[in-house]
């Protein structure tokens, strides 16, 4: 939580100060994450109680950051910020509110005395959705489909509705409940594990992450949505991997360094295990000399599975004016992260 | 419907005459389709009133077919039967029920006296839901995702979710009415051509053969689950490609013929179609010097997307052993082809 503002309780008055706000956008990111100036200024047209008190600076070059950080109080930023000592920086800075739900990456440059809100829920729907669709594509082998199709091999394989058949998820967050409510819907068991085990209602049972060697062997496919942090790193090793069964599918969703990729690979190659889909990696972009490009049984999306094309940078706008409004109004803000947690 | 049988009406008394059965099986098919002498003879145990009327006998071999056909009454048989003159070769035949719903391969060698029985309704499960993950895959660009893989290529899409978007159904019959149901529940919007146009609880709007015009260009996604007739051989021509938007995908479950395979290829190279999900070709197994095998944007299923791996052979059994109870008391059999529509 920032600390109350001066004037924020004189909220509308010529006397409040303007909040200074800076946009900065990634240049190498696709232009759905951009938060324009014209988007930025059509959503704040929309809330005239906060947009008289908004000064808004824009960038999109890393190189040219630390002008507009000197005064910035509030700063929303895609993805990344590679500032080495950001609270020499940014002597004025409060909050930072990512466009992502992930911070794995701006965490480490975060100061102490700093807030950080996530965009955390905003990719239930379509992460969801994506989620289930791995699932359904594991379950009728199309990873093996598409391996033969690159030899050009007529190789059947005859799989059986999905009703029945169990998905663990690891990371019972927002996505992975969403997930959870839709495998439920097609008639699969759904089991979590999750650092709380706290109980979800499309969930059967919550296991902590000391359970995996009772969880895994159960897995029919095991749904990975977690968030990198110092205990996620690596979690799904080698050991974790040869407790699931060889018929089991593997889904990540969450962050490519929860799981230990060459032995994922090695173990598709080998057929230990029937198929994987991938959205994220340790490297991103996955430069085109990565063996996992060429790895049997396995599909890949290049990190945009859970991204909304249509709204993903209006639907981080709404959530940060949300937090915005609270912020002026020296509220509590949504979607604070917990940085001891790292999510 | 076939004539009475003679001593129909004594059922379990000694003067009932055998029904004389031919299983065949198809040795080019996979395991999961053979109706092996383990398990009818397993099936039929459980069925005591009709054990003791049945002689049967087995083969897996064309060559040597014609031995059991010329005694056969009743011949249950898989995909095809390539004899020039079945009612010179099997005189005393009656009935001939297929362990496939599709009845193209078989049709013309069924003499006009003989009645053709076909397990239509047998894929509902399984052919729904691949249905079903086919939109989802379509939707999702994962037939982008798979193209760029096959280059080592980081190339995101961004989708949004399928709620809202539209499927046309093409052959709204037992699949397709299971596809529109749980596309319905997606909250997709869902639209069926079919020859009666009859209506479906499942489909917004009926359209018939003849309106492909007014329907196709309202199409996000294309789902064909026709059966081969003289009526939809190439159906889906060129010219039917071109009302399809450039967003749309297209799926064909239903017969390799139905689609003129080259210009969707052509449409799918040019990018004026978004990707496609074929499980069915023109000639199967596809040899490998097919250009399908290489076409951008194409996910390929070798006719295996429909069928359930763990119950076919059984399926198909007890519809065949509920037919023959029907047969062995006069009554009317289920899933009767009429041969003038050729489904």
């Amino acid at each position: 939580m920032p600390e109350k503002r001066p004037g924020s309780s004189r909220l509308g008055t010529e006397a409040t100060p303007p909040i200074r706000l800076h946009i900065e956008n990634n240049p190498a990111a696709a232009p759905v994450y951009h938060v324009t100036p014209e988007l930025f200024h059509e959503a704040i047209a929309k809330r005239p109680e906060l947009a008289g008190r908004i000064e808004s600076s824009f960038g999109c070059d890393p190189k040219q950051i630390e002008k507009p950080l000197r005064e910035a109080e509030v700063l929303f930023i895609h993805g990344r910020l590679d500032a080495t000592d950001l609270a020499k920086l940014a002597p004025r800075l409060k909050w930072i509110q990512s466009t992502g739900a992930g911070v794995d990456k701006l965490l480490p440059s975060v100061p102490a005395g700093v807030v950080l809100t996530s965009t955390s829920g905003m990719h239930v729907r379509k992460g969801g959705e994506y989620a289930m669709t791995a699932l359904l594509m594991l379950n009728h082998r199309v990873p093996h489909f598409v391996t033969a199709q690159r030899a050009s091999r007529w190789d059947q394989a005859f799989s059986t509705p999905i009703a029945g058949k169990t998905v663990v998820i690891l990371g019972v967050g927002a996505i992975g409940s969403e997930a959870a409510r839709l495998a439920r819907r097609f008639g699969m068991r759904v089991l979590g594990v999750s650092r709380s085990a706290t109980r979800n209602p499309a969930v059967e049972r919550m296991y902590g992450p000391n359970e995996l060697p009772a969880v895994l062997p159960q897995a029919d496919f095991l749904l990975v949505t977690l968030p990198l942090t110092d205990e996620t790193r690596g979690m799904i090793d080698r050991a974790a991997l040869e407790l699931l069964p060889a018929h089991a599918g593997l889904i990540n969703l969450g962050r490519g360094d929860v799981i230990d990729n060459a032995a994922l690979a090695d173990k598709l190659t080998k057929g230990e295990l029937s198929g994987a889909v991938l959205d994220v990696y340790p490297q991103e972009p996955l430069p085109s000399s990565s063996a996992l490009w060429s790895t049997p049984n396995l599909i890949m999306s290049p990190h945009c599975g859970v991204d909304d094309g249509a709204s993903y940078a209006e639907s981080a706008l709404e959530i940060f004016l949300d937090n915005l409004r609270r912020y002026a109004a020296g509220s509590k803000l949504n979607n604070v992260v917990d940085k001891s947690r790292g999510y």
